[in-house]
């Protein structure tokens, strides 16, 4: 089967290691398809950018030329999911659900160590929106923004340890979720230090993919995911 | 002071009664601004078309030359109102919130009644993420596309009328929210057909962004809707 | 129009000072009528004063011979509202709900500081009641009595302040609310000491209530806010 | 030990029948001393008789001259529990709050039947406040006024016992609480008609003030519920 | 009348302390009879020990040759309740619950402290699904072992007045349960060093067991609680 | 690997039916292990058959002799999977939880379909505590016995096209669950009737533990799922 994993930021290194995680747990027969927007901002970190990669995402996967099985989108808390349903039949997949869905299985409760604090919000909602935040204990801020997770792996790792370990210690969380697309790779460094089930929410993604592919389950068209009417679009998608 | 009314949809007519219905409750000083996105669905009706409104809205703000005070996003349950509150100091105001917090002071549940059976799910996420569904009756349907509304307006307030009678009787709603600005001007007639108050988010939104202005009341910028940071943004806005 | 805000308390010095902040953002053309019950606690902070409150509050403004268009309630989680509702076709605004319906306009959260903890609970219960609770980061405690607010304003700015930074900090509150009556005329000084928006419930209130009234809605009474049955009381209104 | 149980109505009538019903459960050792307040309406169905009930059940208490050790509130969703609470050390025990919380020891989920619908929402709303409502399958209306009951009990009888099954098909209540002072002594009946459990709210009172004297347990006074401060009352009680 | 209380330790010792406990407040004609389970853990401190315990408990209870009135389950936060009551006519209450529901009524919130971290999900999930945690203000650990309790009292103690001492002032509890069988006893000695109302959940079970029987209540058997059908069980119980 | 399938039922043509149904959509390479509980009812059709099949299934995980990597409880609203969990380090996964969590990446909301009415509020139960309810719909009964699925599929595809027809329809489901494990293999069937993602739980499950073992999780120990403390067991296990 092929899968399209679409990062929501323009940065094609990022798409390169998110790309690369995929990837890595990709079963024998997945192709993975990694996918970089052709419009939008370098790293989203805000509503505003976020919901221009929505559209950009959108329009990324409207434009693959080539049949493909399911979609992954590849970026923490944002905008979108809901649109890419409409538009497709095979399964959409977004990161921050495939993480919570993930560590519900492995730990009572769940946080989320996140890049800016700003980006909190928009996490908190889109779980909230997707039925996942019941379980989750808290969603932190690492500081760091999305490029200096690429810059300077290691301090990413320290600082996503101290908020892991502040939210299994007073959050009471019992699993970690990485909440960022750029943070794929660092897992398995912050496990041996927290000493609880850390959830990549790219690898995360690709099983619950192949999942729903080899279960023969489509997106529901019967309400919310319809396809569009047929309607005048005006000067849409850009040249 | 001067007020940016922004339709969600691309089509000028819809605009134009949106604009006049903005104008008939503005304060005397108050200039109403209707703009019309310059990319877009005709009709904005489901997830991929309300993306695609989110940020054309955006791009219609970010372009609009002169200075002004609020601005309002006249589509219900669309997405994209926090990302213009990034971009902007001054108030921003979304017709879905503005007549569901209206009708909160006049009864103790109200229910919305809107077009398509898709668009239901929108709005009852839009309530829900801005904390005003706790007293939502219902949410529903009348059957009715967008631009039906225009070509028929007796048949629309017929099926709107349907709709409130059913929501005040099964579902326990003591005013009516209209869940569409294309519904803008029905609202006396809806009124004198049910009994109950009937709100039009139009003009519930007018009435609000005035008093955040009169109050000196700008958007937070602690956290969720602090300016988008300085970046490299690919391709965009188009040319 | 001429809108009644009435005080809970039956200190004439709270009532001129709400009086005067409720006339400095009325519209020209709007009369602003205080009211002071005429039986009940100086202050009110606690159920039992609160209770009577209501009553008064509700007697008040039966007492009041004079055609009026709106009624503000300016207690701060005060009980009384609904029963106001009832007796009255024009609307009934509170002015908690006021300032919280009005902060979640300009930031995704927002905190309460209110005069002593014992208070805390009653708003708390009031937002909840009203369907404002889900967006309420926080009902934080001055410490300082009503009555003590007027006695010393400077001291008033200062715990408020604190507990202000407190909100914004540790509770992610985005925009604070006054939480008494007494404090109308403390927003400023707040604003300059926070960096947030700061609500204060009589003059959102006013704006409110002005809203209403020029959107031709009143009082639905279908159901909660119909009017009394006709019965026989005993004993009351007190001679 | 002695029990206040006070009516909410200034009915006579109803306060000799609550007082026969209280008595009926009252473990020997008892005494049940009923009370009617001396102003107010003759049937409390509204927020207006409600609030106004609330004051005077208070000062009904206040003007009882003898040693007391638990008081019930003798009305079904009414205001005013809180400030009873404050006002006395001893247990204060309302009988809305009374038969939900007996409810639920006998079936996972309970609905109430009540008098006239315009009372729904204030049971809602108690039931809310007091943490009760989870399990609440739904508040039914018989549509009876208060006075109707004591008029016709046998056709209060049917229109309850409709409701109830109701309840029990549609809502799924497993248990059924008699929403209304009133209905006290219809229980039997109703159990012989449904085969649920059925849950009179004075009974279950008794027992629960009975209970809460036996463990030693009076009223917490750390926040909610602590004494008014010492104040200025003006033109109150009444002469 | 007739109440089992039943143990869901296996420890002897723990069963005695528990029945003393119980017959403390026993009325005149009740007649308390402690059970312990053949089989299980000496202490139950976990899920697995809690499963078993559900199940020894009811055969324990099946096993009883005599007829009884009621049953009490002396387990904090264990599973198995519901069980019984499909096994049974007769009220079933669990201390868990008997707590919560009675402190509620002397508090606006309560906290539960109880025996270890490991067990503090699990009283918050019995809470939950019994609709009784709305007002729970927190469950929180006093790191002692169930069987510690036993064995140095004074500490254990100390340690529970720790811990309450933390609810009230930073969760805001107004009343406090003690959470565990092991603890009844102790409730005295918590009372004089906080100062809010403890409510130990074996005594408080045996006063609404009472009540429920006065009250002719039975548990509903429409739905939940219904008798299990008639079926082959295969080697169980055990010989 | 090698994941072991626990049916909750004792009758061992069931097991059989679960086995060949979770080898359907195993990988390659995937051992699927079917086991039989030893003792416990035929079939498990409320709490006191649940309670059982919890310990049972527990004991038939902890006597199988050889190695595995991923335990699955074949049990729809069954008790139990927290205690799996303390006894495991492997994932656990309970087809409840998989079937609803697979749903909600296919349709905004699900229904589940169960067999009799008396275990829908066993399921509601499971779905509320694993933080998975947000989403559902309804779970609606066929009124068909777990027995009865076996003997005339026919007739329990009928039934339960029948209830899901109507979930989608009034309850707004958009996917279905089929909520009984002997539901395995119907769900073809019912897809073809209803036109909407239909989900078994089986399957589903093993395609998530499949997932979580090549993720490399492993269920957390820091609190909830810790290992059980070393202490005395009485009787148990049975001999």
């Amino acid at each position: 089967m092929r899968i399209l994993v679409v990062n929501v930021n323009t940065t094609k290194s990022i798409t390169d290691s998110i790309g690369e995680q995929a990837a890595s747990v990709a079963s024998p027969g997945t192709e993975i398809v990694p996918l970089t927007p052709s419009f939008g901002a370098e790293s989203v970190e805000g509503n505003y950018e976020s919901y221009l990669a929505a559209v950009a995402v959108m329009e990324a996967v409207r434009a693959y030329p080539e049949p493909f099985d399911a979609v992954i989108q590849a970026g923490y808390g944002e905008h979108g999911r809901e649109g890419l349903q409409e538009l497709l039949d095979v399964p959409v997949v977004d990161i921050t659900e495939a993480a919570a869905s993930t560590a519900q299985f492995v730990g009572r409760t769940y946080s989320v160590v996140t890049s800016l604090d700003r980006t909190v919000p928009l996490i908190e909602d889109r779980l909230h929106a997707a039925g996942l935040s019941a379980r989750c204990a808290s969603v932190r801020a690492s500081g760091l923004a999305v490029l200096d997770l690429e810059r300077d792996p290691q301090a990413a790792v320290d600082a996503i340890v101290e908020q892991a370990v502040t939210a299994v210690r007073e959050d009471r969380a019992e699993a970690i979720c990485l909440g960022c697309g750029g943070m794929s790779g660092l897992a398995e460094r912050v496990v041996d230090r927290t000493g609880v089930p850390v959830i990549d929410g790219v690898t995360a993604a690709v099983t619950i993919a192949e999942s729903l592919v080899r279960l023969g389950l489509k997106t529901s068209k019967v309400r919310t995911y319809a396809p569009p009417r047929p309607k005048e679009m005006k000067n849409w998608p850009p040249a």
